[in-house]
């Protein structure tokens, strides 16, 4: 997709070396980290200058190809990049995948390419749910930057536009961490996407107002019954939703189906720190980022950083297999889906 | 109530000054203004020195007071008053007492008081909602600093607490100016009581997670039926307490009912700047206050001030005069509470 004039993916192998965009430094700084060894890879996933599963998916799996093409040990060098993230299902799968296969630079290519592909399908298939004149609210960041390319829950909104459809899209602050203010606004404004962001507050009150036509969410993990964990506050715009007789749709490729997890019930919920509320970070009149204290000082904060919404309150699924409505009831929902 | 260690109410009069809480500073730094004139009181209204209906209305009427004792034109003064912010119903109804009255500071002194007295009524009255254990959740500021003392949505607050209750309050950070984060924040602080900021995003994960007993906020104005105008995201989380069937309580004193207003449709809902969402203040580490831009560069934003909740999702009203069931069906309501 279109950044600082260009088209690029997240993360790429050339050579012997990986690139990925430094997603830390955005919205308020474009650039590319080129990381020259499996470790330095391995650098790059720990502090996050990639995130998102697909993303981090495609660049632990060219970490092995870095790590096989060099010479390493790689058992050594597979328990090194498996440490890098707990949580993301992609980096292990990626990570195995390679491990496997007799051509390790191709097949992790391959990994990078079937995300691509994937999301680009979830693109041209959920676009079926998009009228001409629609308005689109979104939460948090499912772009492109959370994968290798199109994104999830963008990927409809990016297809609707390129065919021509006149859509808006409302993108959810997010806060604490404000990825839909930072980085969906600026991928929808690269991209030429009509777009507004609204304060998490404000999702219930253009609902009742009749400005919003759909939703469409990402997901992190999505259990057998359809109950789906994903950025704090989806759950609130999905009861909302429901409330207003407002379509609710999840996008994701089905490796973020988990057929391990029963219920949302199993999902765990991280506990992050009370700092990414406490504090806000930004740029001054001087283009300097700064971090600044937005609350009242010697206050506590309490900062869940997931939730759970029920599939009850969600109308469907989009993923690259197709559109699957959600089940309610629940029961081998997941089996469907594969 | 407390603050920098000693009791305040948000304005007082003394000889031929009057006194306010500078709250443009809070929560940052607290400082007293004196206003030696009316038209210095005219200033402080204007630049909210001096903010929410109660207060407002207690400043307005002793403005009028300083020009009566000062020997100004009275005609005059009341204009001028009267032209320095549109909506609070309180500050029209203060000017107008006074102007009335006989003896003008006796009159300023008694709209105070009686703000004051009714706020520690709902206080009162309120309280018996509140449980020994239980956690509360709040939006936005409807403490003391929003009237002259108590405040409506903190007054039962402040009551449990002092009658030995043990109580947690959960504060909505209320993006995008997080009167919460700061200044409900900051009385809950000075007064001891155990709190945590929450991102607005988190209120209906917390209430799924049987985490939240009660919600009580405060109202801007509520029409004859029932509707409730209140600060932006009211909505949100009044339609995910009913949702989980958590009681949802409005505070207000009575003369924030409007009988000329039918509905909530009748109310109109203000669109402040979008840099108010782009843009965030606070302290640097240097404890320099600073603005910074939060969003990505380029986009715009929407900013909605307020929402409406229909009383259908209002449990009840707490006002000085007594708790009051949500009409639900709306006829009549208002004439009920006068």
């Amino acid at each position: 997709m279109r950044a600082a004039g260009k088209n690029y993916r997240t993360v790429w192998m050339d050579g012997a070396s990986v690139f990925l965009i430094e997603q830390n430094l955005l919205p308020f700084k474009f650039q590319i980290y080129e990381s020259k060894s499996y470790l330095e890879t391995c650098f790059a996933i720990e502090k996050m200058l990639v995130r998102g599963a697909g993303a981090i998916g495609a660049a632990a799996g060219f970490a092995m190809a870095q790590a096989v093409l060099s010479g390493q040990n790689i058992e050594e060098a597979k328990k090194r990049i498996e440490s890098t993230r707990p949580t993301a299902q992609n980096l292990f799968y990626a990570v195995q995948r390679v491990y496997n296969a007799k051509d390790a630079q191709k097949e992790a290519q391959s990994i990078a390419d079937e995300d691509a592909q994937n999301c680009r399908k979830i693109g041209e298939i959920g676009s079926e749910l998009i009228k001409d004149g629609s308005a689109i609210e979104t939460h948090c960041n499912a772009g492109w930057l959370a994968f290798v390319d199109y994104g999830s829950a963008l990927a409809p909104i990016y297809h609707s536009h390129k065919a021509g459809k006149k859509i808006f899209v409302y993108v959810d602050e997010t806060r604490p961490r404000g990825q839909g203010a930072r980085l969906t606004a600026w991928e929808l404004k690269n991209e030429g996407v009509p777009h507004a962001i609204i304060s998490d507050n404000a999702g219930a009150y253009l609902m009742s107002q009749g400005k919003i036509d759909l939703m469409i969410v990402g997901a992190d993990r999505i259990a057998a019954n359809g109950d789906t964990a994903n950025k704090i506050g989806t759950l609130e715009k999905a009861i909302c939703a429901k409330e207003f007789g407002i379509p609710f749709y999840v996008a994701a490729p089905t490796s973020t189906f988990d057929k391990n997890c029963k219920t949302g019930t199993d999902i765990p919920i991280e506990q992050r720190s009370q700092n990414e509320v406490l504090f806000q970070s930004g740029i001054t009149k001087d283009n300097q980022v700064e971090e600044i204290l937005v609350c009242s000082p010697g206050s506590t904060a309490i900062n869940p950083a997931f939730d759970v919404t029920p599939s009850k309150y969600i109308t469907g699924f989009i993923t690259e297999k197709g559109i699957k409505t959600s089940p309610r009831t629940g029961a081998g929902f997941v089996q469907e889906i594969f």
